[in-house]
């Protein structure tokens, strides 16, 4: 992962929680740096996320302190005033206002997190060597297994640009909106509006197309900085300037490959499953069957136990949306056509798709044969290994 | 289970999918029984669903038939015509109106169910002497692990009137109408409107009130039959009539408890679990918090673990409702208070809570502090058991 010019990164132990892992990291950026961010819908935000929707219509930032081992949810006014601490010593000692400090928390909800851990550590990390992105991608981490990255490259007015990308997230996954952390580095200049637009679209086709347990964190944030550390000839100033195009595709790359990267780390998980869903009037419906597909616990069983029950693919897609017409609905596993129309296939052979369900990636398509709209979800299956991790110890 | 005079029992061993299981019934009826039908609100429903729903607003029954191991759902054309086989077949033999005879299958979901090993138990089904309650209990199941039945007795005129009820059901469980299938039957004389109306009542406060994994079954079917056999002196004409809370709360009761066992009987549950959310603005929002909360996987692998992780439950109420003001929310677990008002109590002692958690019986107490209405779900834990059955083998 590349470096960019401008970014100091530090992370150290704390010790909040875990023993001898790295778990706070405090990343810094330089004046005029503009920052997106999108937050978790949940009608119960932790601390950090209440603090981070305050001053995210300002769009700047010259800081980002983030913990693991504990989300500082549901804490109440000692856990506002943890963060609000924080964000008082942290804007003193790094000398910016204190709504260019974002903050975020991850780890169990419910317990307060000792504001002293956290900024008896902030001179340590101000004065520490620089870590490495490897390091800090450690630093978030809960119960993955291991650490989210992603990077692209992209020339615009002959000029090289860098995108990098990091997340953490592995239970407690269901969209609604940038799911757990992902923080989005980019030495691209442009303006707070544009970053917040472009976001929000890459946002939506990744990680709010990813599912693991249907369970909706309360401390989701995903955050885009965009520092003016390589100024453009010419800045960009609105969305029809067609420079964005290159920057957004490489945008839609780096988020998708953050959110599977988090779906192949799902709790327990044991194959990658992609839903497509084809042919229905509106995106909207086409998500809502692909989700209700990808929660399903009978179908994730299923192709956990690499069964080709695909009975209980009708049965969510059944769950969902009135629009669906019994008779015109068509289902594939991993390109092999199981039902056509309503019905099984003349001269289906289960063993056929027995063999595909060993793949480690599962592929359903489903055509409703309704419309021109399509979705695509990604997930994971539901093992005995998930309940181990959620039931046998606390995470 | 007593005897509801007029009512004949038959159960057989047909041998659709299982070895040596009983797995098809047939009751019969006399003329003027009334019925009234609850069915799945999936858009892809089974055949005999498709049958059931366009025969019910007739509202008279002469014969029930149901078989196991294969519910002849998402069949296309072939498994319409099964089901018109059977119709045809049955109307014949008993002498009665097609339009009174109700049909329903559970099991598999998409292979086609053989015609013929159907038609050709009816004649024995007609000949053979009355099986019991317990039988058809038991021809019912499929992954349950026990039967399920349950019986009221009330006095209206100075007579004894009975009501007797069975169900099945462990997987596919999620509240989107009468769940699964359950037969209730009584010897009180009621109008078909008026017994559609109260089971759709007392519906939505037992079945439409549970939930083991949140998966809607393709099969759902709730039928309440009223036999003629022990005529009232006046008849019941009217919902105003005050005789007929003496039966409502005696069908309420029936329905509660068959809910109950299904939940108790849950895949690999081994902890019954009541959700209460009170003090909301509407009984709608109530009930979505509550399956919210029933619902979440991690909160049901926390109480699988006897962990009291509360904070997954905090988590589950943000996912739903944004009427949800997060310094108002108290919860407890069987009694013992765990947050008030958006934070942890004073002096909160996990480990009384961790001891509670051992109970078989786990009740979550939600005070949402918004409003006066309340609502409650009953679900079970999800355990590695769940992931065995549905994941190891075909259900």
């Amino acid at each position: 992962m590349p470096n960019i010019k401008g970014i100091k990164l530090a992370s150290i132990h704390s010790g909040i929680r875990y023993k001898d892992k790295l778990d706070l990291s405090l990343i810094t950026m330089p004046n005029k740096t503009n920052v997106a961010c999108v937050l978790t819908k949940s009608s119960t935000p932790a601390a950090p996320v209440i603090w981070c929707k305050k001053i995210k219509n300002v769009g700047k930032a010259r800081a980002l302190i983030v913990n693991s081992g504990n989300a500082n949810a549901h804490t109440g006014k000692k856990g506002l005033q943890t963060v609000k601490d924080t964000v008082d010593y942290l804007s003193k000692n790094l000398g910016c206002k204190k709504n260019e400090v974002y903050v975020c928390s991850t780890g169990v909800i419910g317990e307060f997190l000792n504001t002293k851990k956290i900024t008896s550590s902030i001179p340590k990390l101000i004065e520490q060597e620089a870590s490495s992105w490897k390091e800090v991608a450690e630093s978030i981490c809960t119960t993955d297994t291991f650490i989210k990255g992603a990077k692209a490259n992209f020339f615009i007015d002959d000029k090289n640009y860098k995108i990098v990308g990091i997340a953490k997230g592995s239970g407690m996954i269901f969209p609604n909106m940038g799911t757990m952390l992902a923080f989005i580095f980019t030495d691209l200049p442009l303006p707070s509006n544009i970053l917040n637009k472009l976001l929000k679209e890459a946002v939506e086709k990744s990680f709010n197309s990813i599912t693991v347990d249907g369970d909706t964190s309360t401390s989701d944030t995903c955050l885009l900085f965009s520092l003016n550390s390589k100024p453009l000839n010419e800045s960009i100033k609105y969305m029809g300037d067609k420079r964005i195009q290159l920057f957004k595709k490489s945008l839609d790359n780096v988020l998708q490959s953050l959110a599977q990267q988090i779906v192949c780390d799902g709790e327990g998980a044991s194959k990658f499953i992609t839903v497509k869903v084809n042919a229905v009037k509106s995106y909207k419906i086409a998500k809502e069957i692909a989700l209700s597909v990808a929660n399903s616990s009978l179908v994730k069983t299923a192709i956990a136990g690499e069964d080709p029950n695909w009975g209980r693919i009708v049965m969510a897609i059944g769950k969902e949306g009135s629009s669906i017409i019994q008779d015109k609905i068509s289902i594939s596993i991993n390109k092999v056509k199981i039902t056509h129309k309503g019905a099984l296939v003349n001269n289906y052979k289960e063993e056929v798709v027995a063999k595909k369900m060993k793949s480690k990636n599962i592929e359903i398509d489903i055509n409703l044969g309704t419309g021109k709209e399509s979705a695509t979800i990604w997930t994971c299956d539901l093992t005995k290994e998930y309940i181990k991790i959620n039931a046998d110890y606390r995470s």
